[in-house]
């Protein structure tokens, strides 16, 4: 058994040496594609979207009723004229004289002549002659032209990840084609003769294979284009071809398991000897051991293989990256929540602890850890119903109910 | 002008008579797949996932040391006979007579001779005969069988939306395949001859279409699959056309514009007249008018044409509709926060307002408008930002700073 002493890194210290050493200190990974809306659901923006005009791009009624000028409106009741008709996609401007009004639907453009709209509510509802019962505000219900938006106005930031609602603004501020960032290729192989694929049954020593399923699906729902999912061989000759193969057209590997200080920690031997790869311990529970290289000159991060290790290890460690990889700016959100019950924290180590999130009748955010029985890290399936990390400090090792805890969504 | 008075309902109201009337109160859609993990991302389980077994299966060790039994401990230091090696994955159980102990990796079974793990750096690493220097608690070290699942748990519940931390879970408690069901078929389409595909250039009167752009990517982002996202004519006889078109082989179709009383709303009058369509004014801010109704059998759902209130139209309406026929389980969360600053909210209606969410330094969760002048409807990039609604009851006409709020999740 090597026994093996690692520099020990803080979390900080080691995503630097991940940004900086193992990235080169790059950014987002060269190419772009100009895309329509209709298919960039998903991808990181590489250029900030304006707005091609003023929204809304003319001065449109905010009600169904009576495009007027204020001043004619004197003491209601009062009887106008009612001289034309505009319908929202009317490009007319019908001119108004005094004592005159038109009839207006809701988004349709107000006349220049007009400066208040009386909603028909307000009125007889008359077609030819109207008699308006009370009079708005001056300039009630006319919704100004750039009220919204001017005409390039940021609407979404370059680093931005497309959502439905993204989408929706840069369509309403009238752009149709979009330039994205290429999906980042990224391969995920698991380590490990003990590994059986879910659907297969278990021999004793046997686990089933699990964080190639996840990391794949998180990486497709974090919009990388994930080339292959495998199982490497626990031979130093198979786990090295399987990874020349898995580099090829790679923009980023991650490998999971084999990163420990034992003899048969298959990852870590082949990435020291053939590509000087470096082997961590980080100050974290759980993801202690961690480590990276180039291959062929791909970036591969090599993560513990206990799937809650490789989950928390890919959020605190493989997100920032593939951000990185991505030009991805990170969504903001709440950071701060209240533990709802207690736990226990190593000390001398950044915990990171799954949470669901609830909030409490002061409108507090409730952070409660979401593993079943202690507190232990081989809780795969606290994972599924967790919202987001509860992050507790190296100087911490008791968190109690009540206490102020840092969190980060999932 | 029509001036049709409506029926005024509350949002419960109407959303029961969505569920209801519309839905005729039926449950999901038929059909289900049974797909393989890797397939299985963002589709919702049909059927509860249940663990095939204990997770772990066997009592394994934890940490990189020794396989003890704690009797043998004595008072330390002592030595012990190391009579084997047991890596991860292997099936062997090594029997331990009195004064040995195995050499153990993490992961690998524990012997059933053995009940506690020495881990290697409380020893002198030996591979013969190792000194150990400190004794753990008996039992440490050792997870235990079933210690997170035990077989028959139920790992992931019918209703759950397949992400990539709930496929990890299925994947560790050893299932292969799911059942989900089918994406139900939703088309979409706007109404409205003033609308232009972005991209294009304005006329006076005209508007950008976002409403289908914005639905389309929300519908996808929720697991439907979307058939056609189009704009119909304002004309009576191509909108009757064009939503034959749309109702073929769909599950669902939603209408964006021509809801409201006015003599052009194209959806309105042709539903109502040829379908006996069922339209509303509901208590809320934005998205007042509403209409539903069955086109050739298939429902239909109308929405009023501001985009801020087809989003939100689609949210409090929409998208319990799409969960009832997908059989999803709306997820948990926050459902309270603080106002960050105050707004105004009309008086007997309910309002939406899309918010951002952060926290501050008590874990109280705060919501900001993400308007960015005044409140009204029409802030179509109010909604790029946005995490939550803040949800105003119909007897609030001010909101302050300070104030509790109810939110929902976007």
């Amino acid at each position: 058994m090597t026994t093996t002493r690692r520099t020990l890194l803080t979390v900080e210290e080691y995503l630097d040496e991940l940004l900086g050493d193992l990235l080169d200190g790059a950014g987002a990974i060269p190419g772009t594609q100009d895309v329509p809306l209709a298919q960039a659901l998903g991808r990181v923006l590489a250029q900030p979207v304006h707005a091609v005009g003023d929204v809304p791009a003319f001065a449109n009624s905010g009600m169904d009723g009576y495009a007027v000028r204020h001043d004619d409106l004197g003491d209601p009741p009062v009887r106008l004229q009612v001289v034309a008709d505009v319908a929202a996609g009317s490009g007319e401007d019908p001119r108004l004289e005094p004592g005159q009004c038109v009839r207006i639907m809701t988004g349709a453009p107000v006349p220049g002549c007009a400066d208040t709209i009386v909603p028909v509510e307000l009125t007889d509802a008359g077609t030819e002659l109207v008699t308006i019962t009370e009079a708005p505000e001056r300039g009630r219900h006319v919704r100004g032209a750039g009220e919204d938006v001017s005409a390039g106005d940021v609407i979404a930031d370059a680093g931005t990840t497309v959502t439905g609602r993204v989408l929706g603004s840069i369509a309403a501020a009238g752009t149709g084609t979009v330039t994205v960032r290429r999906r980042p290729v990224v391969a995920v192989a698991a380590t490990g003769d003990e590994l059986v694929a879910p659907g297969g049954s278990l021999q004793r020593g046997q686990i089933f294979e699990s964080n190639g399923t996840h990391l794949a699906a998180t990486l497709t729902e974090l919009g990388a284009e994930v080339s292959s999912a495998v199982v490497l061989a626990d031979d130093t000759d198979g786990f090295t071809r399987g990874l020349d193969a898995l580099t090829d057209g790679a923009d980023l590997v991650l490998l999971t398991g084999g990163v420990s200080v034992g003899a048969f920690d298959v990852s870590r031997i082949v990435l020291e000897r053939s590509a000087g790869g470096t082997f961590r311990h980080v100050r974290m529970q759980p993801g202690k051991p961690q480590g990276w290289a180039r291959w062929n000159g791909v970036p591969v991060l090599a993560f513990p293989g206990n799937p809650v290790s490789t989950a928390i290890s890919f959020e605190v460690f493989g997100r920032p990256v593939l951000d990185r990889l991505l030009g991805r700016r990170r969504p903001d959100g709440p950071t701060t929540a209240v533990a709802a019950t207690g736990w226990h924290s190593p000390a001398g180590r950044r915990q990171f602890v799954p949470v669901e999130l609830t909030s409490d009748e002061t409108g507090r955010l409730l952070a409660t850890p979401t593993h079943r029985r202690g507190s232990a890290s081989h809780m795969v399936t606290s994972l599924a119903g967790a919202h987001a990390m509860a992050i507790v400090p190296e100087d911490t090792d008791e968190v109690t109910a009540g206490d102020l805890v840092q969190i980060r969504s999932l």
